[in-house]
């Protein structure tokens, strides 16, 4: 890091480079007065120096120095010297700085926040002021950690004969177009380009075109109401292979994703990744994306407890409980809050049924009245439940919409429980996901991935038949609850491939108009072929222990799409919209 | 390489591969049938592997193979075998495989144009399937290296510590915005994103906020009139760095350079860049970037040619040659075609003027009217022309104009010379720009660079007094006469950002209303910086030897911007239009 400003940085020097004369430059992290002397601390990207100023030796050097502001820019040059007071908490603690010479490189006003770990800035004004925010180490180290993702996932891929191919931005607008930003153009008059939403149908064609394995880390973009943790501009590392099936993709994925835990965070993870079908997660954890670092499967108990007198139950579709261990102890007022937590509207539970099993084995329950200690034991007993344990009980007329909720309240209690530690990473691939799910909405059946996925094998005769039942040649990597990419194997047979779309309520004509560059394509030649696409910024935050995306992110937007500290969007001139042909039509 | 559908590529068995039974996937190259066998060669990214078919051995399947068509998919087993021909132009071509058992895979139609290097197939139809052209060896090729300049530029820089930082593609729309392309928020009525010509405020926000090195490869947008070889997206290798001066960064990037030339193209560079001022070579060369794979220097002959008779001459304001050796030779018919070239509109230039020294020593020329044997005989010894040597001079009353219409003559000679050879490259700095150049149009200075460049240290004073006179602290890298990057140290200063804004006509307001993010953000502690930006699609194309940039990216736009594979831009739905509140207004 050598250069005309420095001879080295500020996070580098050690005792043994005590008696040298060194250059730093770098910004004022704090100044303190001690009697006569001065103590700076010096911050660039690689640590904190300490500079010290003596009144005694230079009063007009040490004048200066108390001078200084907090985040002035600074050079210094001095001699490095052994302090006497060691600090064992920092890299550059055993020795300090005697400046002798000091040049103010730039002042700074004061910051509206401090520039600390533990700062005193709120959200929307450190995201107002982000380089300054970027300045704070534990927010750094973030973005630094997404570079080492970048180069760790390139060098594994392209060791592995991946190619990374720069697929284009401006494209043409997809079906799913809604969705799409577009860019109206200039020079094509009353035309748009669109923003990709993915560059899937590119990367099918770079298969076509005999390139065999690519890789792309990409923007892509979707332009869509922004629930919590989204971005409109996100980060895909997105890859597809040729002449590979789905163990093919599985094996060379979770190899990248073992090599990636080593480099990133020093983890060995041993022998394979727990493979689970989409029906058996649902079944077990009412998600395709169950938290695996901790157990607390769902028990069904429709054959117990529709024996009783309880109307609820005898009415539900289905009855599933789980087991929280040691909180039989729960108070009242504890299991009223699970009860509110399950009735919130996102989850929309109607109650929580709980039984708790006492330390002395009996057991007490908020459905006393309707059922015996013999069926209530016999609970106990299929939960596996021990002394102490409470069994938390959801039911409902939709099978899967209850799963969904049992699933909200497993994972409330892994959380209160303290066993979803941010420390711990669980992974595992969740496979056979249903080829189509029905939309209300369409009155049709929809493609659950995309139109391109391949069926399984063995059910594409059912395509005729039951295509409701088919399952997906697809594939989701699960990290701590989180699906962290996801991808399947293509369709490369074009007859297949028109069967999908007849399926999905194409017309040949609206198949031919939206995807026919893609349909032409694969009548040349088309390898079989599959893929997959991480999300990068999901994943970056769950290997930095994160709770939200923002923070790997170096400039965000916020839940309304803004960048608040450019001011974008933003109004554009009369004038290049006139040149774009367009005018705004607000509503009145 | 190995998956489910090959146990190897099709580029590499060799001879002590024989024997063993392998299952290899690809396309068909070609199917030859030579009496009793029928040959196939298989193809993949990987090369080319022969397969064997023998009607007396196995005639079923042998009349399989002969069934099938030019770039069908197949796979098939066999086992390597010795061939009796070996081929010695390709890596496999000790050995072919007797084929077993063969897959069709997916059947293709004939390509419009042959997948060969030497295809028949003209440009419109290439890039309208270019995942056909894709396939052939020698497009795939320039990707390929783009690959490898992609990794090697990001370890080179990884290792000298700049991180790999994402800039957001939705920013504001920029000062130059009339050539920014603007995207509608659905969720911002009325307002818009644009994208950016280059991550420029952000890498310095990113120096203000500490990151010190910080590099990206990114896409960059210009909505532009495409002359030719632009692109509306292209790809820029984006660096900053923090306390630097001009020095630090050309030792930086100056060992980049040498370090991708060594990596993909095996070629050492010895010693330092030549550094050239801009002014030097404006004066010598014509050009802010000439091509130094060759001499043919100018030189300026005011001195002698205004002494004569000769009233196009006596009116000029510049008059220089170039010697082009052994070119005396060249017939009247090669002189009118020269003469024809200065001419072209584009260039310019009212006529040209040669001086002939024949090989015997004499003089000829198409000025021997206007001057005398001697005065012509000192323009031959100030250009140094030697027996055989053809002296090539244009005048014109604007110096400039006048050198650049000689600088081109000076390449069209160089490439009728063959001096240009795209194998050899020379590399070179060009400093000390001109801060700004006075705009006849707008009637101000203008930015030559853009208004956060540095202006170099001595010429300060004159920003006052001269400002026309005042250099930049700014560099230009060059090779073989195309700028393959350029950068700046950056302005850190408040006062001087301010100053340099009132200069280029800004008010206060209007500078705070437009780049008021930035130099807010300078107040707070910006460090010395400088960096530089890279055309990547453009020194691919130079590393690769091509003329075009097209030809190194995957699926390019053509020069109406648009892509005829996708058929991009197109018409959006009227649905869409009425979400962004936008309507269309075309001209009439």
């Amino acid at each position: 890091m050598k250069t005309n400003y420095r001879t080295c940085t500020c996070g580098e020097l050690r005792l043994q480079d005590a008696g040298k004369t060194v250059t730093l430059s770098g910004w004022v992290q704090r100044v303190r007065k001690m009697g006569g002397m001065t103590f700076v601390d010096l911050r660039d990207r690689y640590g904190i120096t300490q500079l010290v100023f003596n009144e005694d030796t230079n009063a007009n050097l040490c004048y200066e120095a108390n001078k200084l502001g907090r985040e002035y820019v600074i050079q210094v040059i001095g001699k490095v010297n052994e302090r006497y007071s060691k600090n064992a908490n920092m890299p550059t603690g055993d020795i300090e700085i005697i400046v002798e010479t000091l040049n103010v490189l730039n002042q700074a006003l004061t910051p509206p926040f401090t520039i600390e770990d533990n700062t005193d800035g709120g959200d929307d004004i450190r995201m107002k002021y982000r380089y300054l925010d970027l300045r704070r180490e534990c927010v750094r180290k973030n973005l630094e950690l997404r570079h080492q993702m970048y180069m760790t996932v390139r060098n594994y891929l392209s060791s592995l004969g991946f190619l990374e191919v720069e697929t284009p931005m401006l494209i043409g607008s997809t079906p799913e177009g809604a969705r799409d930003f577009v860019v109206p153009s200039r020079m094509n008059q009353g035309q748009f380009y669109a923003l990709p939403q993915s560059p899937q149908t590119l990367k099918q064609l770079l298969m076509v075109a005999g390139f065999d394995r690519y890789f792309q880390i990409v923007k892509c973009f979707r332009d869509e109401d922004l629930r919590a943790d989204r971005q409109p501009e996100f980060t895909q590392i997105d890859c597809e292979m040729s002449f590979v099936s789905q163990e093919d993709i599985i094996q060379t994925f979770e190899g990248m994703a073992k090599h990636i835990f080593k480099e990133l965070k020093g983890i060995e993870i041993e022998g394979q990744f727990l493979r689970m079908p989409w029906a058996e997660a649902m079944r077990r954890f009412g998600s395709d994306k169950p938290d695996m670092r901790f157990e607390m499967e769902f028990v069904e108990l429709m054959d117990v407890l529709q024996l009783g007198t309880f109307a609820v139950f005898d009415n539900a579709k289905y009855i599933g409980g789980i087991c929280a261990s040691g909180c039989a102890e729960y108070t009242r007022k504890q299991l009223d809050q699970l009860a509110d937590f399950v009735k919130r509207p996102q989850i929309g539970a109607k109650g929580l049924v709980y039984i708790k099993v006492l330390e002395d084995g009996s057991i007490k329950s908020s459905i006393d009245k309707f059922y015996t200690q013999e069926q209530l034991t016999i609970v106990a007993n299929k939960m596996n439940a021990q002394p102490g344990d409470l069994i938390l009980i959801l039911s409902g007329e939709d099978v899967m919409k209850t799963r969904k909720q049992l699933c909200e309240l497993r994972l409330e209690m892994g959380s209160r429980l303290g066993l979803r530690d941010p420390n711990k990473f669980a992974l595992l691939w969740v496979t056979e996901f249903p080829m189509f799910e029905w939309s209300d909405e369409e009155q049709r059946l929809m493609a659950m991935h995309h139109p391109f996925t391949h069926p399984m094998e063995e059910d594409i005769p059912m395509l005729d038949t039951a295509p409701e039942c088919v399952r997906a040649d697809a594939y989701d990597m699960v990290c701590n609850g989180i699906e962290v990419g996801g991808g399947s194997i293509r369709i490369h047979d074009p007859k297949l491939q028109a069967k999908m779309f007849e399926i999905l309520g194409f017309t040949p004509e609206k198949a031919q108009e939206q995807f026919g560059f893609l349909m032409n394509a694969f009548k040349y030649g088309a390898p079989p072929h599959g893929g997959l696409a991480y999300g990068l910024d999901r994943w970056v935050s769950i290997l930095a222990g994160l709770d939200s995306i923002r923070d790997c992110i170096a400039f965000p937007k916020n839940n309304s799409g803004r960048d608040v500290m450019l001011d974008a969007p933003s109004q554009i001139d009369q004038k290049q919209l006139d040149e774009l042909k367009l005018a705004i039509q607000l509503d009145k």
